[in-house]
């Protein structure tokens, strides 16, 4: 039965229907951190984003879709979020192993047009394929805003009314955000805050640095002292900017790095109240062994 | 991960989607028997079927829907069948906690023409409350069979579409049956036999007796000698009468009796190659220490 | 804000939309009983029923369907309702002034074959006309009931779906049901649980005799000595099998008849743990001034 | 490439959509009469009609659906036909490996009113079950024949327009026929004609006996000297009556007996101008060796 | 039955419907070339794209559709594809003789504006055709990707559910992508991967050149020394970016030119792991016996 603290995660989203609740429920309990309100989310829509040979020839069995099934099952991720055909082509193999989030948009790097994802599956496959939620991305200040909203706004209702749950990756970029206001401290939190509006159940954003890109922003965090001075600090605001922390807000690993600058990210996520990680390309571009070892020391702090 | 027999089983159901693979899967690794390619069941829809007095009376905390949900969570039954208001009553309580059944059917002893149910859920209840199959009862050999079968042929068409599980309680009645044809040997494998027909995952029928009722089927058990002397021997029939034993077949307990007759019944279900047992009455009118104490020494039996 | 009472009868209500909790919430909190937890309704569909001359002659100005929403209005019934064209031909002079029960379907007295209503009102109309609940009847034990109890389920489904509110008027009927079976206590008991397996929010019930209809529940009633002596065991009784009291459940008051005797049937009702009446006849027949003094004494003893 | 003869028998069909087409040559062109023009099929739904031990008992690996599809193309049938259930517990063993009529009604003996069938499937389940073509039961004489025939035009329209194929078993049964009445010659060519105004693509009737049962019928026959006196003279009666041999019409083998017995029948429908049989108990009864070796021998004398 | 290399390709597919798998295995299991698990198609979609003159004067028995039908067969390919009306001219003559692919999309060289398809067909029409297929191009890079995208993932859910097989041609083309990017390896093989991620049964894309588009990607190739310097190398490389081969990939000729170099290609193809080609132009802009001739040859490589 659900511990005190994924009742409470829980009691967060008693508008929703049973069956999404449930689905929850599903994603908390599920593997290692199972039970502690946190959680680790294996993502791969890498293939599809940056290309194959960028995505799985650092660590060529990832080429496989079966090998991300074991990859979550081995290091017990709460859920394994990839698009359409690459779930398809595995989901046979782990019959009700590990809950599924659906990716529901995908972008390529082969078009460099304004920010933007193409919709490539629908809430009648997510069923049809087991899966547990949707996953949608929204670019907030492209100028395909508006169309992606409004295209998650139809999914989500969709997916709510036959018991899914909604994780909504909130990018900040296109229109007139530079590389630098797309993590920056107010934008992230201003993201996540859009998501939650929107009726993500779950809300991934990047971890925020602490450059202020908004004018009108940095004059309120000035005068209100808001303390963004540490990553601890700026996950607590992003957090916070989440409906006071009433939905579960997690955080992407970025680029491919270091186990030690990834172990501090995490710390700090953890310290500064963050739900838990969603960690692609530092884990499935590792070998194996080395990426459930570094899964689960990942864990090992958001058990703490 | 599936354990070897787990996954001999998903192996019958391949022509179906992975939504309702997972689902029956989801149903063999839940509770007790997890893993054991064994099943027991808790349906409560007795209160519909016999009302609320005769139900409940025996064990006044069942009148309370949220008692049944303890105690298959306390007993750790592999699923919870049940109508829709009682379900809904009491689910958001236990979210995601055990493998629901929504009972799509019922029918009431205030009427007392011909065998018939009246169809009292739907697919979108099953998915909006969370419930990872529908239940639906056919009365073969009925005057109304023919639009039983069609309304459970195409809830089975929708359900499998968005993948669920179809479980099919196959219940001989109406008619010219009689009430000892009604568990006859020949006409307990014959509804067995149809409800897998019809598409049915899982069925649900009464342990026969040794009475053979068509004279046509008497001429073949006894030039063919099938053996139906012991209740071992008649629950192998019956398994076989279930595509050579390749559909989960499930044994009903009957009215509330002695535990020691219960145990032996068992025995003989397990014996036989039988799945297991849909135990309702003879828990829930049992105080909760004394119900979960029965569901163990029957989850024991099927363990072994 | 809800009292303490009223937030507990809500937190039954889980599993619905926060639309239909706020209608439930908005029926509980107007009127005289506001906030309570009890309810008196006005219901008047008597005149589609009996016919006009023998529902309104007896206080003429009840022809008038203004006449209905100023009886509620004036005593502070928590709800009014009626069938579609009396609600349309005065709903615009008492705008959102008392929450609305549309009754979705109808029997007249000019047809006299087997126990069944017509589809009068659809789930469009209720939310065109601003109403807060559909109503529906069922006439379990009637031959028609498997029409009635599905056409109930999916408009139920319906309703659920937009934030309305479900409340069942389950009068046992029709099909080899006599006269005095109607109100036995162990069909009344019966009658509110299949209510509340249908999905019903609200319960409506006719207060039960000590007369127990069906062989098969009088032996359970002696052996588990049920009791029944009085009214007001009756309708514990009868509260117990609506999911042991997680739904409301309100009585009819039958017949007109002498005030005194109305009074005493409301006093073992409410000391019976029933949530209310539902008063028609014996108010709308009665001069303005005194149903509403009637009424008025009524709603005294459920705030006592 | 098809040979001439099919061609000639395709050309009979040029009103059908190609898919139609396509898949009536998908089934002459298959297995060991491939090109023929001649069809031999094997259909197994007597487990529904007669129950599983009277079907399967005498040569019990049949209790498993994977048997059958064996079966068909061990022998090389032109088709196999069975109900939804028995395909979809089996049909993802043989991908594609011989064209499947999926049968869309059935019956059973534990019913014993009035002749009719219920709907067991749909044109949905046909295409995604990947079948060539629907099977569909009349049984002309029944007080129920016009709801058959009134199903059997609906899921016709429907198969036709997504390239199905349209087998009918017209099977006079029922209202005043006797036993005698059923295969009389005037009953069984009438019935071949009702399949066909049904716009039925491949019409199965049982071999006619020289019995005529219609008076109305009598006269003419005897008028007009139509020979009926030998097998082979009422199939090519037959075969006429079904728009003048431009529709397949097969024929059934009946109950099981004795090799000879069978082969002569099949040398008289040859020589009647039949275009082959439906050869269920007479195989699958028997030991597959023997089956196929039966088989062989029917296909060898449609192949002369 | 099926070869032990067409069941293990068939086995990558255990999401899809039996009847989609039944589809791509008779496409495996047709022509020469059946049971190898290697494929050779004949699409003929140029008619369309160049127009006739360009496409059918070279030889000019290719204006009439049957030309086509009469090409596939007599070489024997796999499959033949071409668009709606080029299929409705012709397909009555050929019923069931060869698969077909209905192309569901097509441009044309009138219109000279950003990459882009028009939706010719409907999955209605591929039934009502009798085709194992749709066929639908996509233009990755192309400023209407999304769109192209979406109408892709639209029809792809509706033919998977009625046991079509969907061929994606993987085309990059407009945007930014130059003509020498247009068939880069790191592009080619991301056409491909996004085929696969889009839900593609079989991919079609042009065999690649070792020129490296993206810079991103270059340095990936260059750190994982991805050999890319042979095409059959180049050939691997894009197979393994198909779900690590788990999809089939064939490859197009390209533009008309010797049959040297064409045979060269194959052997390549061949020695890198495609499934084969897909010969356009290079066979029907011959003569009828050199284009028999040349695609045996290819054919003849492929089954070595």
């Amino acid at each position: 039965m659900a511990t005190k603290r994924v009742k409470e995660i829980l009691s967060w989203y008693k508008s929703d229907n049973p069956g999404t609740v449930a689905n929850i429920a599903r994603m908390l309990n599920h593997g290692t951190l199972g039970g502690t309100g946190k959680m680790v989310i294996l993502p791969v829509d890498q293939g599809f984003e940056h290309g194959p040979a960028r995505s799985f020839a650092p660590n060529s069995p990832g080429y496989d879709p079966n090998y991300h099934f074991q990859l979550a099952l081995e290091a017990g991720t709460n859920a394994y979020a990839a698009p359409l055909g690459q779930i398809e082509a595995a989901v046979n193999n782990y019959p009700g192993e590990v809950p599924l989030i659906l990716k529901m948009n995908s972008s390529d790097s082969l078009y460099t047009g304004e920010a933007d994802q193409s919709i490539t599956a629908s809430v009648g496959d997510a069923l049809r394929l087991g899966c547990s939620a949707i996953g949608f991305t929204i670019y907030p200040g492209s100028n395909e805003r508006k169309q992606m909203f409004e295209e998650l706004r139809e999914l989500a209702e969709e997916a709510k009314a036959v018991g899914l749950v909604v994780v909504v990756w909130s990018y900040p970029r296109g229109g007139v955000l530079d590389k630098k206001a797309e993590t920056a401290i107010d934008v992230a939190a201003y993201a996540a805050h859009i998501a939650c509006q929107l009726g993500a159940h779950i809300v991934k954003v990047k971890p925020p640095t602490d450059h202020i890109y908004l004018d009108a922003a940095r004059k309120v965090y000035e005068k209100e002292k808001i303390p963004i001075g540490t990553l601890a600090e700026r996950i607590r605001h992003v957090v916070q900017s989440a409906f006071d922390g009433r939905r579960i807000v997690i955080f992407s690993g970025g680029a491919a790095k270091g186990e030690k600058e990834i172990l501090e990210d995490i710390k700090a996520i953890h310290e500064g109240g963050g739900f838990g990680s969603i960690i692609g390309r530092n884990s499935f571009q590792r070998p194996m062994k080395d990426a459930v070892k570094l899964l689960k020391k990942i864990m090992a702090i958001y058990a703490s």
